[in-house]
């Protein structure tokens, strides 16, 4: 077994890539440490002084409002500096490459970088590139692993469901450019989850996909039956005009989350997703506003994850 | 009478959308709240920690560097954490509702939403939607209201002016696309102003406005005659190309503020303006640069009018 | 000799503008307090509270992520709060002067301004428009001065070599248009550096630089025999394009810092670079990464003198 470069010499956490191969102990950690951050965000204050004087680099080479805006609320809630770098924009256009770009970010005493790339790869280019004392954080790179919405999807399906070992998830849409999914059935395998399921038409299902442990359905009704937890994934819009798939109007036929298909599932099952919605495409209004959904919640409690995974960074 | 969307229960201030229908007394509060912060920003230490550990997220649908970072000063000088959302280039360009924009950031537990949308009631949707403890200020919503604007130009009429119920008031420009006008006559009307006159051309005129309790003038001469307070307002660059408008020089001939039609207002009379100002259409730079302008006093009381209503805001 | 528009009436430092005409006693007394705050940053908590309460703003009127970065972090190492404005994209597009910008930024009752513009005398300009309680630091103006980058350099050297006054420092490429060539040419002048050289191309010199006290070399290996040390600058991207040379290619061949030029330098000499680099043009990838580089420390010391000039500025 090849050292994981996720962990230093002693076992702990130095950065947190993908959870593929993250022992479960880890993850649990995180999971109990992300309950405590629930608790101080209800509080007055919602501040906490763990990582003061500690600097935050938001790294984001690929934009998106939503996930930078989560570690930013995270980091200053646990009172760290927070720099925000849209890259795509600035020093790679004056020709410079990545390494460099880190290495100047790394002289400027970052302790801990949040990265977002399009290609796979990047936060551990970064780990490897980066000095002893800093921590990345993969924010999604690439079709690869997103692992912080991995977590605060596994913190939501225990805070709902207590143990994973009797559960069945089924996830649902475009397995294939999903490192959403991916992280999702790594933390779930990890776990102990007995049923993990991957339901979508084969253009959107990776080739080999049962290797990572799953049950593969294309009929969405039998992957539904009997579910306990049904996450739902974004149709990304180019999907729905490229060659993939007839429409998105077929797709919401087929593999949309419409009240009747989700009667399939358990009558307690709990509906995610990872946001941003396509209502009226892989999710029906009814579904996403409805009782069984725990939509919003998982938003809160990705803000907790994510703290408690910068807690545990900068702390070690 | 309907109940006031902007009041709680208790009749205190839980959102400012607009100045139309608050009651006296709270604006008096505002006010009066904002002389307490003018001091704060002139002692060394600028910062009071009102609002420590409070998340407040600038909306931006409309890019305005100028409100945006009057907010963010107020903000920090409170001791919040300030999130910058320009929204215009993210998450609806992924097809994301503006009300599920708002439940995401509502789940990161933001505590206030500082709102700026080209839409007329975007700021109050929003207000209807947020959660129980969350608060909306409108930092200008379409032709609609601007009533952080309003209050700190009533601000400034009272610091200089000292008592509202005998001043001659002189709103002049474009008052048809002017949220900054509605607002002020508003507070005006609120406060006890007895002649509030507005100025222009028919064609920069809304139908009706005599019904805001105002007079109308289309001779700027008759209009400042006599005035105590003289308010121009900013002639939006596509004015002086569009049709209700024969040029910016044919504007700047009959409605700009000129030292000679300055001169038929009260001697001791006080100019006005919202920012940024076209020098040489909608006012002469020798009456913006004169000594009767109060046109930076006003950029300084528009932070401590925002510290007032974010403290009287954050501590409801 | 006229008043030095930098100092104040007892001549302390009252803005940081250009380093022609500073007294050795000022710029000694930065890059001494600057090896205090390298110190700060390799403690645990790497904050100090000499600036709470202070607004700093960052008006980069030109983009550069890089520069503006070092500044935000420095000021937030300092506690004082930071506002980022990208004026090129708001105000002055909206038909607003530089002035009028100041002005206003100035009531928002901003401590310390932080300017990039691509004119040569903006911050200048600034500074002497500023209010009595302002500071003013020019982070690059046009060809002019970039004074911080200018007393990093100095930082870096002293740090190496001890002592200026045996020293020769060859400074190479695209003189011409390098704000960064001339504002340490000023550091070494005053700090005493008997032997500055600057070697390029006819093209990438400027008229009478002989004047500014250095000796002129057109072939580099005779410019770089025996210097201590040795300072690459970047190729501006349009350069190598430009009229001013054949080829980026051309350009290395010549210019360029290869292993076998460097080796005509003192075996001690330290190689700098203000970044960001142009692998293969200016400097290959052996010397960027090879022991004698100092490029990377360069970037931690910046951020200390950036600290040192803000802390000075700001207990003024």
């Amino acid at each position: 077994m090849s050292a994981n470069p996720q962990l230093d010499a002693n076992g702990a956490l130095a950065h947190l890539l993908t959870l593929e191969g993250l022992p479960r102990a880890i993850i649990l950690h995180i999971l109990d440490t992300a309950a405590s951050f629930v608790s101080v965000a209800e509080r007055e204050v919602k501040k906490v002084p763990l990582l003061r004087g500690i600097s935050v680099f938001n790294l984001f080479f690929e934009s998106s409002t939503r996930t930078r805006t989560t570690f930013e609320i995270a980091a200053k809630r646990l009172s760290a500096d927070v720099i925000n770098l849209n890259i795509g924009t600035s020093s790679t256009s004056k020709g410079e490459s990545l390494l460099d770009t880190v290495d100047n970010l790394s002289a400027m005493q970052a302790d801990m970088f949040v990265v977002r790339h399009a290609q796979s790869g990047a936060a551990h280019l970064i780990a490897r590139h980066a000095g002893a004392h800093q921590h990345v954080i993969n924010a999604g790179d690439g079709r690869h692993a997103h692992p912080t919405q991995g977590l605060l999807d596994a913190y939501t399906i225990r805070h709902y469901k207590k143990d994973f070992t009797a559960l069945s998830v089924a996830i649902v849409g475009d397995i294939l450019h999903s490192r959403v999914a991916r992280s999702l059935v790594h933390a779930l395998n990890i776990l102990g989850t007995p049923d993990v399921r991957v339901v979508g038409p084969q253009t959107l299902l990776p080739a080999g996909v049962e290797s990572l442990g799953v049950r593969v359905f294309h009929d969405m009704r039998k992957g539904l039956a009997g579910a306990d937890v049904v996450v739902m994934l974004r149709l990304q819009n180019e999907r729905m005009r490229g060659p993939l798939l007839p429409s998105a109007q077929e797709f919401n036929k087929y593999y949309g989350l419409t009240p009747d298909k989700l009667a399939l599932a358990r009558p307690d099952a709990i509906v995610m997703h990872p946001g941003p919605m396509n209502r009226g495409v892989e999710i029906d209004s009814a579904v996403a506003d409805g009782a069984q959904s725990v939509i919003l919640p998982q938003v809160t409690f990705g803000i907790a994850v994510r703290m408690a995974v910068m807690s545990i960074l900068g702390g070690s």
